[in-house]
């Protein structure tokens, strides 16, 4: 099996290095992240499940751009909606009759959903989801869970990082994930200064195993928090429509207040939306928030197409079952080369990693030989199937995984 | 001359309010800032510099989707750089190589700009900045204009906004504009704790006479700000490119450390960018700041088109001599019914107001007037012109104005 090689990607690295800092920055930034060697720093086409890079090399995609692409890129159905509105009208003076349409499809989808607002970045709603639940409460403190992501708004970054305050983050507590003591006790220290409780339905840090919710721990979660008087936000940016597409907490059976979605729910054209119960409308009304392309009509439209197209396939289903036999595959391939492959989290976007060295440097040497043959792989953050994903791509995927097994075994201090 | 109706929008807004809190929100609500009787809520068209409603009422467009519109809805050249990309990769699990050329463009045609870092609203950069100079300076501080707008994030927002708290406001700093005096206090006053200073180029409050720097002022900025070891921002995310092409600073004449430009840079697409100097690369490389959608191609090659389309027009100069032609004809016709109408802000995009009552009342009454009769303004934000008006659309745009002031007149309570 030949191995790639980099050579314009590299060319057009030393370009970007000259114009822009680090080069390519946040999560798309190479370094410390995923293998440097064997990154294709630079993409002008993807179909379907693949994307190629500009040195030609072609790769089956388990990033799916971190989460957007979840039917395929360029799905037929749904660019021709977004470009059937784009040719009458995508930014305007005035909103466009496609947001009424999805926010009605989104409270019919939704159980949690009375109403939707709708915003550009994951972070524009989980910023509003805070700003609602101060409002409605009038209180300061919001509980979050530690490693939790939110986005890169201040508040919700990690201290230490450059350009934050301490004062950024004085009223985000941060406890354990599925520690329902934890939670009792900053209840008890803190209740009336609490307006909410955030988290992702699951827990899925980077650069560690994933973690779904214990037995009964969302329900506890929402029971303590109402009795507080307090709110519970759902951060389902990520996981959102790959779970269940009447949002994740439908998957593990609670109901929160709000719920955060982006990514995955136009298929990757640039979206979010909070969706509230009924008692949050008013202050969803309230609080000021929006942005100069909040209203651009054509994501509107796509989103209504992926939303249906993900519902005919029974998106999640499948990608949890396409999850189950990629895992299965690699976990079972990488026995018999002697590793321990751990897999954690849902499986329509598992976390995998070799626990033989009790950090994540096999696991990056690995998949940079996945890479380099057509699989591309991160080391340190979940994966991503889609609808587009194969039986067939699997199938070629782990002939892929089981050659990059075998370079691993070969390459110098990677014997597990 | 025959006054518009609105039924279908009203009908539409009744499904909305039932699934959207306040049914159209932010920036594009209706209520308190534009005439309600005449406010066309949903389009579904637009082309050039006009948009048409729902209920198919025709509207010359001098809000211009609020700024990001500057060559004219659907251009062609645009359109058609956006969806050459789009065919083959929007988004992508890595970097495009139009974001790289998109950063060459700007550090060529911007002084100020050695690097440039890409986002998708403008409040993402308006943060960036902020936090670009909390690292460089170790400092905390920032020193705001009253009044001035950055976007909705909380430490921009005003005290008593809902669901936004005292201490998001706790380190920056409000003093008037075009008041040196002022900010030589703050600076005796806090001068080691303050990391930077931002503003727009010129003041563009809402339901207020807009101002332009007073000689000087910029330049004196800058030098008490950087013999304080402090940086200069500049908001340019709406005046961006309406004023000059190398950033609205060039315009007069000062360097500042970082500038954030949105809105017009891809005439709709969503799109934000932040450029700077060489020696805050480093930092800028050091700060965590990402999104989902922060790296889709279509934009940047919509960028790219749009900017060198304003370079070829040379559409800053083409856009300010539209708007004296607006600007004189209605301040003429004003005074030809007894109003006075004042104009303020720069000329391609003016802020209007008819002085004779002291508030914005009669000059909401007229804009509702000119609504009905199709030139889309409001009563309480700056307008904007775009390139694709013309003398003929100007023309008819001062027929319909002539005709508002006589309904002005004959209205109840509305004398001057």
């Amino acid at each position: 099996m030949k191995t790639y090689t980099y050579e314009n990607s590299t060319a057009l690295f030393k370009r970007a290095v000259k114009v822009i800092p680090c080069g390519v920055y946040g999560h798309f930034s190479p370094a410390p992240y995923v293998p440097v060697d064997a990154y294709p720093f630079f993409s002008d086409r993807a179909r379907g499940a693949r994307f190629w890079d500009v040195d030609g090399n072609e790769f089956i995609d388990y990033m799916c751009a971190y989460g957007p692409m979840v039917l395929g890129y360029k799905h037929p159905e749904v660019d021709a909606a977004f470009l059937k509105q784009h040719v009458e009208s995508d930014a305007n003076s005035v909103a466009s009759p496609r947001m009424v349409e999805l926010a009605e499809l989104l409270v019919d989808m939704i159980p949690t959903a009375d109403w939707a607002f709708f915003a550009r970045n994951g972070a524009d709603v989980t910023n509003m989801a805070v700003m609602v639940a101060r409002s409605a409460t009038g209180r300061k403190k919001i509980i979050a869970i530690k490693g939790g992501y939110h986005g890169t708004t201040p508040w919700m970054q990690a201290p230490g990082h450059h350009g934050i305050l301490e004062e950024d983050l004085q009223h985000v507590i941060r406890i354990p994930w599925n520690d329902i003591k934890a939670l009792e006790t900053v209840i008890a220290e803190h209740g009336p200064d609490i307006a909410g409780f955030i988290a992702t339905p699951y827990h899925h840090p980077v650069f560690a195993d994933n973690e779904l919710p214990a037995d009964g721990y969302w329900q506890k979660v929402v029971e303590l928090l109402h009795k507080n008087g307090s709110l519970v936000i759902v951060d389902d940016v990520r996981t959102g429509f790959r779970l269940h597409l009447g949002g994740s907490c439908e998957r593990y059976g609670f109901k929160p207040d709000l719920i955060a979605f982006s990514k995955a729910i136009a298929n990757g054209y640039a979206l979010s939306a909070l969706v509230g119960v009924e008692s949050l409308r008013v202050d969803a009304a309230k609080v000021f928030h929006t942005g100069s392309f909040w209203f651009c009509a054509g994501s509107f439209a796509a989103a209504m197409a992926c939303l249906k197209e993900l519902q005919r396939l029974d998106g999640a289903n499948l990608m949890q079952a396409l999850g189950k036999r990629l895992t299965e595959g690699i976990v079972s391939l990488a026995a018999n080369h002697g590793y321990t492959m751990k897999v954690s989290g849902e499986l329509s976007m598992p976390y995998m990693r070799i626990t033989d060295d009790g950090n994540v440097m096999l696991q990056q040497a690995w998949c940079s030989e996945c890479t380099k043959r057509g699989a591309f792989f991160t080391s340190h953050h979940n994966w991503f199937l889609s609808t587009a994903h194969t039986e067939e791509d699997i199938k070629h995927t782990l002939d892929i995984c089981d050659e990059a097994f075998k370079a691993l075994k070969n390459s110098d201090g990677a014997q597990p």
